[in-house]
């Protein structure tokens, strides 16, 4: 797996059903890419994206916030108990070569903050807008429009990030 | 030291002047009010709100992203060098009772992003606005005018969340 | 992999020969088993028994103390740079539903109290003894003298684990 | 507060009543000597060494394993609720010029542990011991008979330590 390509897919454990089915979407991509999908391992937009990564034989890693595995999804290949709450949201940016956010929550939020601070590349599926006090908007990242151009746009801007 | 308040404060290390200088007054402010002050120990306005609580004999807490206390400033009463990174502003949001944001950047933006998660009061000073896709403001949080507002909501917010 | 055994095996980065030997057959073993290994990700003890595991087409993964993933060694099938420095080993003991020591060195101590700490099922092979003041062994854990009985050892105490 | 000296004082959370005694006297001659303890903030070892800090008005630092300071001990002149488990056993130490033990447990060995693989100095008082195959101590750290003996064995290492 040396050189294995790391994408973190973010996003609320609560979503509408379309971006449900934008984030199995992304992660049968990203496992076609034979990307190695990371995310915070719960329900939702993260059960999604390793729903669909499982289905074509990718690996996905679910770090979850509790002591125990009983809260993990069962499409993970791999669930690691960090107990570490809300602070594993910044294991998960950190491990990505790229993160893509999918839809908005304040722990996804974090997650972008997070990602925009370390100098990731962040690729933005309908998430937020942040504005500035003159109403500019200052969000950071790459818009894409739907789950093949996050993929496409993560995928590059990885590859630009680990050759820099 | 036993129903201490504790109040964190979040902003960047490299703010304009004019927040520099409300940081000071915030600072001056909650050690006069008895509060305990949580920042994150650099410099700008982790600085300024530690000068203003040192120059009022308050107690001031930085918690340092390196494993050194070189990087800390001079007006902390503790300094403890976490070597977590960006993971350490997770604490700092832990830290408070309440959390003031004070301008923006985006590790402030993760900790606001945090907080409203954990459900902690924020304060917002001349901080950032979050709009959904319909341009509404989500932002959340409390937005004030000046210091003197900022610590009084902070206080207020904070003894209603402890008393609950 | 929903039901999986997650086993942790710690050890020192510069090991002598024979305990090089004893992980990697140790890894063979647990792949043979279908569990999945956790370790530090980086060399000597963490590099044998990823080796081992990889051998037999076993899931390894890798938790490193710092930000990226060059310090990895190449038979990790996952590998998280943390960034946490030593605090990573405490993710190494949580993420198991048991712990093998092999050998000793002040990291792997640490990972051996943190895991009798926590109530973990923990298998020493060639580790150290702990006395108390009256001279007595109080190291705790299950001592074994083989690779294969380690591996015995720890998937019956994990799995005894599960169950209770 | 620049230029204080830290100094982590570790123990269990039920040691006999001697200990607890010694660990009161620690904290009296640590805050005569303006250094700022660090403990984990909880009873035994953690409620004597700040019982005695506080008795002459010294600063000490609680790190606490919870989210909440509930569990906080009454002597504490700040307390953090990291939310770390016993991870925030590393941090205790990482806060520390030179680390006291007092006593033996699991948590208080992975600090010793965490302490002398990081370099730091260790100053134990009825601690363990640890023995390796030959049945040679390979414990490390300072071995020391009072309280008295404790202190100076740690500001002398700590400063040491902080002019290499």
């Amino acid at each position: 797996m040396r050189n294995a390509t790391y994408i973190s897919v973010v996003g609320p454990a609560e979503p509408p059903a379309h971006l449900y089915a934008h984030a199995t979407e992304l992660g049968r991509l990203l496992a076609d890419a034979s990307a190695i999908v990371v995310c915070g391992g719960l329900g939702g937009i993260m059960e999604a994206v390793a729903k669909g990564a499982a289905e074509r034989d990718g690996v996905v890693v679910g770090l979850l916030p509790t002591l125990d595995r009983a809260s993990a999804n069962p499409f993970l290949t791999v669930a690691i108990p960090t107990g570490l709450g809300e602070l594993r949201n910044g294991l998960v940016v950190r491990s990505g070569n790229a993160v893509i956010a999918i839809g908005g929550s304040w722990g996804t939020m974090s997650e972008v903050a997070l990602a925009l601070r370390a100098g990731l590349p962040v690729i933005l599926l309908e998430s937020w807008d942040v504005v500035d006090a003159t109403g500019a908007d200052i969000t950071g990242g790459i818009r894409v429009e739907s789950p093949a151009q996050a993929v496409a746009a993560a995928l590059a801007a990885a590859h630009h990030n680990e050759t820099q």
